[in-house]
């Protein structure tokens, strides 16, 4: 081995170290620490996130991937080694061009703008957080500027979340749903539908938790190399592929919900526990393509969850563990968890109205960075928009354009890829009944194991190292579209509501 | 405030950063983490711990030390600072006195150590042990020659857990117990016992949790400042008297297991939940004195905790919780919690039968450390001692002398801490029934929290800066005797017993 490499290797093993506590202490602030030990964790994350950043900015990680990345040394690297010198020189470079001053101005309006948002969402004033907005919009597209000159800044923010991914592309795609989805969503809602009490009973925290680890281990995420914490909003996180947590609530009137984001998240885990281990801990492991990344969450909440097919496996174990559903058939729990109705806030919508929720946020997004349009006009315009594709007005800002985090932390950019997820999935689906044939049949009898072992094999595995279009050329041997999607949508709705 | 003194809380700022990682991923390690993350764990924490080791000794930390307690700036500084440079330039100059090498071989020695014990009490096979047994007890011998060049070995190591303790002042309690409960036990036995089959049905770990919150709550112990996790060995620790956390384990036949852990482990978390916040981070806060701090873990958990009057305000919630209880009268159940049984393991005994497996220890490592009993006749002394203070004899070295961590560590002096623990524990309810009159009284009338804080006020709030006979003086107004807790001892068990 080369002694840079070498020195490379001992060096990132070092920033990792920082990297691994800074997540520590983000694991333990959402999970574990009380609220008196809040203050002393802030300390510490801001102590150790600097001297990550400064190992990651530093002049001698930029003489290091100078050396490696030139002629001679290059050549001598093994793929993944080419791929993770390339990667960090690429985003070394890209960062070393934002100014420092406008980096730490950045980080301290990030956080002030949080904190305003959860005030203005609990307040439902969106005039409190207006001018914070403003800022993260201006902020956003100056440091654009900086890392990618050569971008219009609205693409260079969509390819910072889905590496390769374009607005022109989105809007074909996006273009597509919205022509078929409208009308069918439309035949849909006309149709009267009335919610089993069963599903808004007392449901046992304990036993949520109980349906969770069932789960869990039904889809194939590993306890050896997985956790479970408790949290307000469940999300996924880990240290390696070896070391993989995601979170849950459990709402004791609402027990689909633990439900369908134990398997959300359980999907953004079973990928990283999956990636191949040799990445760990570099820029190659822990995939970063958010539409890629949501494409596996939503692959088993809806693809495979909302199937009833799924469920028959479970069905009895469900039962055993949330006695309401005894009084529930298999047929209207599958009826319930498929149930599509315009609502105002994302998190909670259907699979297919859900579509429209994400189409309305890329829009305000576009709006926002090309037409420059002002945010004081921006409730309107969200207002408008649930108008035309949801047919109802929030009633205030807290259910209306505040209902999000994204936004207050400068994510913008990042909305696409929850509906570029689903796009994938449809086309994954495609593939998989080429291959393997018919899902349903391989749910029924049980046989999740090898869509899961297909997954693995064909996307997991390989982390960072595949850009999205990559994936979909290998997976599905053409170009990325809605078409499967649509296609999925329109036969299992059309069956669901015995449309015409 | 001087240059010095300024300079010298940046430094120990800095290397708090460092502790508080290491202390949450020791919490991690314990509560949280998958089993292929362990390893992933270990580097991180041997990497931060070398870092705070580092800044712990350096040259940069002598200085700043010695310069602080020069005349002229000491006197300068407020009693709590000046306790902290004391109490560190003590520490620093003890340790400097280690040389590097003889310490790294202990660290390593004790590593090995600890794993061989693991297997040797698994296989219940003293041979194994017995050469890293001989290996930790001449190395803690020859560490203690550097640390303690003036003390005598023992005594400098049970001054190491309980500062200003020594073997003449515990000689005399211990025998002076030993006195009056030999004869007490042999009366108690003679008395027939059946347990009732309640305390051993199936109690479900989720109630077994909803108990222990109900308990915690019951005691003092604080949510803000505190979080429990479950672990195998329930322990406490903190990060500061902000964020203390306790563990516990939920054995589905034993509920009594899990409920008087979290009574103990809580006692040790409200003791330091109500350390002074400024001592919080220094070596002034989280008390360092083992008898002390097990003193209030006992007396939650024996004192009060073992009362019929504890349980009377909460008997009804307990056997709502735990179902198996409402068969139980408070009586059977006071009744229960207090049975005396000569039995194998230290960490199961009751009260009182607990003496003597501290005081068997106790004399085992005067064998070690005074009369130098070549280890591989310690097993045999072991069981003579079983014999002669419990009249059994372990079937095996597993549950004899296999059974406790604490000599793979190297953590000799320590076994003393728990029986001083329920010494002073003896005095302070004196001092208590003397002050807010009859505990018994204020338990029935729901007024724990009224002994809580007058704990809090005479005993929590001082942390570590009140040596332990301080403590005892400020608090009982006279030297330690075991004199108090025979009484409480003969009083109690003459009435649950009736004995003449």
């Amino acid at each position: 081995m080369s002694k840079t490499l070498d020195e490379f290797k001992q060096y990132l093993t070092e920033m990792n170290q920082y990297n691994h506590v800074t997540e520590l202490i983000f694991w333990d602030m959402q999970t574990a620490v009380p609220k008196l030990g809040q203050d002393a964790h802030v300390e510490a994350v801001t102590y150790f996130s600097a001297k990550s950043f400064a190992m990651g900015t530093s002049e001698k990680l930029g003489e290091l991937l100078e050396t490696l990345a030139a002629p001679g040394e290059y050549e001598a690297l093994d793929d993944t080694w080419k791929f993770i010198v390339t990667r960090m020189k690429r985003d070394y470079d890209r960062n070393k061009r934002i100014p420092a001053e406008v980096y730490e101005a950045y980080v301290r309006a990030q956080a002030e703008s949080g904190n305003a948002w959860k005030e203005a969402k609990a307040a439902s004033d969106f005039s409190a957080f207006a001018p914070h907005l403003k800022k993260m919009i201006d902020m956003t597209a100056e440091l654009a500027g900086y890392t990618d000159p050569d971008m219009e800044v609205y693409d260079a923010l969509l390819n910072q979340y889905e590496e390769g991914m374009d607005s022109a592309t989105i809007d074909g795609l996006f273009d597509d749903l919205k022509k078929e989805l409208i009308p069918l969503v439309k035949q849909i809602i006309a149709k009267p539908y009335t919610h089993p009490q069963e599903f808004f009973a007392y449901a046992d925290p304990d036993a949520q938790r109980k349906v969770q680890w069932m789960l869990l281990d039904y889809i194939g995420f590993r306890r050896d190399a997985g956790a479970v914490g408790e949290t307000e909003h469940p999300f996924t996180m880990n240290f390696s592929s070896k070391d993989v947590r995601v979170t849950n609530h459990y709402y004791e009137n609402a027990p689909l919900s633990s439900m369908f984001s134990a398997i959300h998240e359980g999907g953004h885990g079973i990928f990283e526990q999956n990636v191949n281990p040799a990445y760990d801990n570099t820029v190659a492991g822990s995939c970063n393509y958010m539409g890629i990344h949501e494409s596996q969450s939503r692959f088993y909440e809806n693809i495979l969850g909302r199937r009833r097919s799924f469920w028959e496996p479970i069905y009895d174990k469900l039962c055993e563990l949330l006695p309401q559903f005894q009084k529930v058939s298999l047929d209207e729990f599958y009826r319930e968890i498929n149930q599509v109705e315009n609502s105002m806030i994302r998190t909670e919508a259907d699979e297919l109205t859900y579509c429209f929720h994400v189409i309305l946020r890329y829009e305000m997004e576009k709006a926002i960075f090309r037409e420059h349009v002002p945010v004081e006009e921006l409730p309107k315009l969200w207002n408008q928009k649930m108008q035309e594709y949801l047919q109802i007005i929030p009633a205030n800002d807290a259910e209306g354009i505040l209902q999000d985090t994204h936004w207050s932390d400068g994510s913008f950019g990042y909305f696409p890829s929850y509906l570029l997820g689903s796009i994938y999935d449809g086309m994954f689906l495609e593939a998989i009944e080429a291959e393997l044939g018919s899902v349903d049949e391989l749910l029924s009898e049980g046989r999740i194991g090898e869509i899961t072992e297909w997954l693995n094999q064909k996307i997991h595995r390989y982390g960072s190292t595949r850009l999205p279009k990559d994936v979909i050329a290998k997976v599905c041997g053409k170009e990325v579209s809605a078409e499967p999607l649509i296609r999925y949508f329109k036969e299992k709705y059309t069956k669901i509501y015995e449309l015409a």
